[in-house]
């Protein structure tokens, strides 16, 4: 089975408050992170909300970067789907939390887009 | 352990490619799919690449729902991440897959935010 696609979500814990409640910093931190994984940025929106937490998303060519943050937590929920060949995942949401200083990160790897392969030519061309 | 959101990851496969392809009508199902299951629309910014295929995102007061197609294949991924208890995202995953005419959709839900509960009180009060 081939994937169009590949999904990391990561849960970021331990980040500083002041970080994650800006929403400033939280879009500059997740627009870097879609360059720093070498992704085409087409569209971003960043909304903050009160009393406190930062939700927001950049589009890009390969598919999209999110992030929800509650500060009074010290927690993030952070997604980078990626799709085709030329950019990891990974290398987004390792920047992300590198960013935030973030304590512990639990994350993992989902497939997008699971497509059978063409069957293999069984026949030789005569 | 409690979670703060809860995350439905939806495969939609044997869509028409018209639907797929048609960056207004992609909007315009999931804007009323968010307020549909319950939620408040905060930003939504969608995008049509060429020669095919449609992203978009719709933040919401509740986390965030997106769509990446591939008309070509018949196929869009949705992600619709929403916390609280007020909003169900698989009232939103179903009527995306409905409005798209879907042949089969394969969805999972995953728990985000995963927080130790408070430790239970183990000595009553004298």
């Amino acid at each position: 089975m081939q994937s169009l696609g590949r999904h990391v979500l990561a849960e970021i814990y331990g980040c500083r408050f002041e970080v994650l409640n800006d929403v400033k910093k939280v879009e500059d931190i997740m627009v870097n992170a879609a360059l720093e994984a070498g992704a085409e940025i087409r569209e971003f929106v960043f909304h903050k909300f009160s009393p406190q937490g930062v939700s927001g998303v950049v589009v890009i060519s390969e598919s999209h970067l999110a992030i929800h943050t509650w500060p009074e937590l010290g927690y993030a929920a952070l997604d980078v789907f990626t799709c085709g060949d030329r950019v990891n995942p990974w290398d987004a949401c390792n920047y992300v939390a590198e960013m935030f200083s973030a304590g512990d990160m639990k994350a993992s790897e989902v497939k997008r887009g699971l497509m059978e392969q063409p069957e293999e030519r069984l026949v030789a061309n005569m």
